[in-house]
């Protein structure tokens, strides 16, 4: 294993009925900007029990945070946040919501002179400050509850981009199984599967003597192939959707992958798909995924193999044949939460591939994965392959 | 899965030569206290190691924290860190060394009459301040470096006692896996067995529907089980050393332990082993926990069976056949890494089981373990079956 640190210092306040501990986790006396996205938590009730947790406190919503958060929205609330002295960020709401107020809580207190330079200058520069984030989460799926990730998007220029940073860990997280009740089921599809490729991304590499950090992976996946399609099947039966959230807060908060390399490439040309095409991020990793599996099965093989015997039981064949057989299992899976895993499946043609080889060729990006394995010409092989 | 909280937000830095980094974890310009045990540090070169990443610090020292370290040790440190204004612990040491730290740590700025009731009115009285700790581990076994517990014990009386608080979680632990090398053997078996009976304690009681919590359980046991040996067999075994020593702090750091039952009725027994044999912690775990999970079969059965099955593979035969199966291979995994299981192996006779019954009694126990399950009587029971 690869020397590491590991440092989460997020409190997680987990199980029915937490919400209301609201009261005691805001900081007293704080002026609390809420955030929130299109008002669904109008409608399932946990605006109202947020709310009632919140008496007494000095609040300022911001709702409008959309699915992959617009830099052009979350600038008008930092807007908000300095005129109003606000000093605590509550973030209710999922993946979008969270990851836009990071971007709030670290623009606000940015010295430099653009905000964009956290997003396009992440190598350079640094987030040294933030407003303190809570959270509420209303859809396990992207981990952003117990990590310092963030990624927003720049609709003027179909950009997606990502930063990070200690500075924007959530103070605290509530986690209460019952939002998932109310969620229409192609988020909570989206959830498992978002979740399953995180996972994935920190597992299927290379082997480095990590058992640890494998069977914890392992156990994630394992998880929620059991689970994800317990939520899908009754949507109120508590035990599996409190599993499947606990399953994907752990699939994101860095614990799987320290000491290990790790690949990201499926996000990174998935990010270009949700980009150009709207495509749902959890969707893009299904179509990317089993592409680089099947492209890169030489330089993953070992991974490959551990995860077909360990996840799905695979053990007869040869190398290619129980590779095939573990590509198949995992698309299958992806296909039985009702994700579709092919661009023709979204109505997205071979002309994406210069575009998206263009704009990485742009950005000087000469390779990606985990000791960059993937050129910009696998890039196209990966996107070719997932065609039809 | 029941409702928790869970706050882990100490800073690991881990790997070979990362001791070095002290000199930028200690924060600036602090009056440091460096405490360690006996002097192994001085043989192996970790102290020289600490010693040299502290050049430019105020640093005093004390030495001399014994095994289950000594409240009355502990309170001549509280003494010295009064009388030099010390504002930072530097805990160099394992389980004993670290404990003893947080005792330190809470004893000096306790507001109370007496820090001894930090031990006794644990369940009425909390630790609300602590000086700020950092440690470097020499020995991985106990968790501490990793949580906010502390086992002390009083000499004069004869009592090992605990008390936790999150104000006694190191701001950082440093694991260097090299100091595994030059551990006496008989500490590495300590270490080993002692991080798997903390698993145990969290997994071993029964089912409340948490495959997370399970699995990295049964993840962490398999490794315990896989290394251990390893690091017994090739004492300059790097990989297998931190295999080892990251799966001892997993054991417990509390995760495993979120949203389920636990037990620790191994411990409660164990340590009046120490207490009135001084027998090494690690080893009364390895006498007591085949008696309990015989004893208890039928209250523990669902995940007796459940670990026989996914850690030993054992799946033939009866429910009780199975059971009899999965404590003989404990017991041989125990016996094969050095440690004798039965208490004629340390010279304690049947005169023990009155002494440990008649001090529950004193102390108002009616029952230990999950739900309560082992009473004053079973664990007379419980000694009687592990005495030769």
């Amino acid at each position: 294993m690869n020397n590491f640190e590991f440092f989460n210092p997020v409190k997680i306040v987990f199980g029915k009925g937490e919400i209301a501990k609201l009261t005691n986790l805001v900081p007293k006396g704080a002026k609390v900007m809420m955030t929130y996205g299109g008002g669904s938590i109008k409608k399932n009730g946990i605006y109202d029990q947020v709310k009632t947790a919140l008496t007494g406190f000095d609040v300022t919503e911001f709702s409008g945070i959309e699915a992959n958060p617009h830099y052009e929205t979350l600038m008008k609330a930092v807007q908000i946040v300095k005129a109003n002295k606000i000093d605590f960020l509550l973030a209710v709401g999922g993946g979008s919501v969270l990851d836009g107020t990071k971007f709030i809580a670290a623009a606000t207190l940015w010295e430099g002179s653009d905000p964009w330079d956290i997003l396009t200058r992440r190598n350079e520069i640094n987030v040294e400050a933030a407003l303190p984030i809570g959270t509420v989460l209303t859809l396990p799926a992207t981990g952003s509850e117990m990590n310092g990730n963030s990624v927003v998007t720049r609709w003027e220029t179909k950009e997606k981009l990502a930063f990070g940073s200690d500075f924007v860990l959530p103070k605290f997280s509530i986690l209460d199984p019952l939002v998932v009740f109310s969620l229409p089921e192609k988020q909570v599809a989206n959830g498992i599967v978002d979740a399953f490729v995180h996972v994935m991304e920190q597992y299927l590499t290379y082997p480095v003597n990590s058992p640890i950090q494998d069977r914890f992976a392992e156990s994630i996946l394992t998880t929620l192939i059991e689970e994800g399609p317990k939520v899908l099947a009754n949507r109120t039966d508590y035990e599996s959707a409190a599993n499947f959230m606990w399953a994907a807060t752990m699939a994101l908060n860095g614990l799987i992958g320290v000491g290990v390399p790790q690949d990201w490439a499926t996000h990174t040309i998935g990010h270009e798909l949700t980009a150009f095409h709207g495509i749902d991020h959890g969707r893009t990793l299904c179509i990317i995924l089993p592409g680089i599996m099947n492209l890169k099965r030489e330089d993953k093989k070992a991974k490959i193999l551990q995860y077909g015997e360990r996840v799905w039981k695979i053990t007869e064949g040869s190398d290619d044949e129980r590779i095939d057989a573990t590509i198949e299992k995992t698309v299958s899976f992806f296909e039985s939460v009702g994700v579709k895993t092919k661009l023709a499946d979204y109505g997205v043609g071979s002309d994406i591939i210069p575009k998206i080889v263009e704009r990485f060729e742009a950005r000087g990006i000469k390779s990606i994965g985990e000791r960059g394995i993937i050129s910009i010409a696998d890039v196209a092989k990966i996107l070719e392959l997932r065609l039809k």
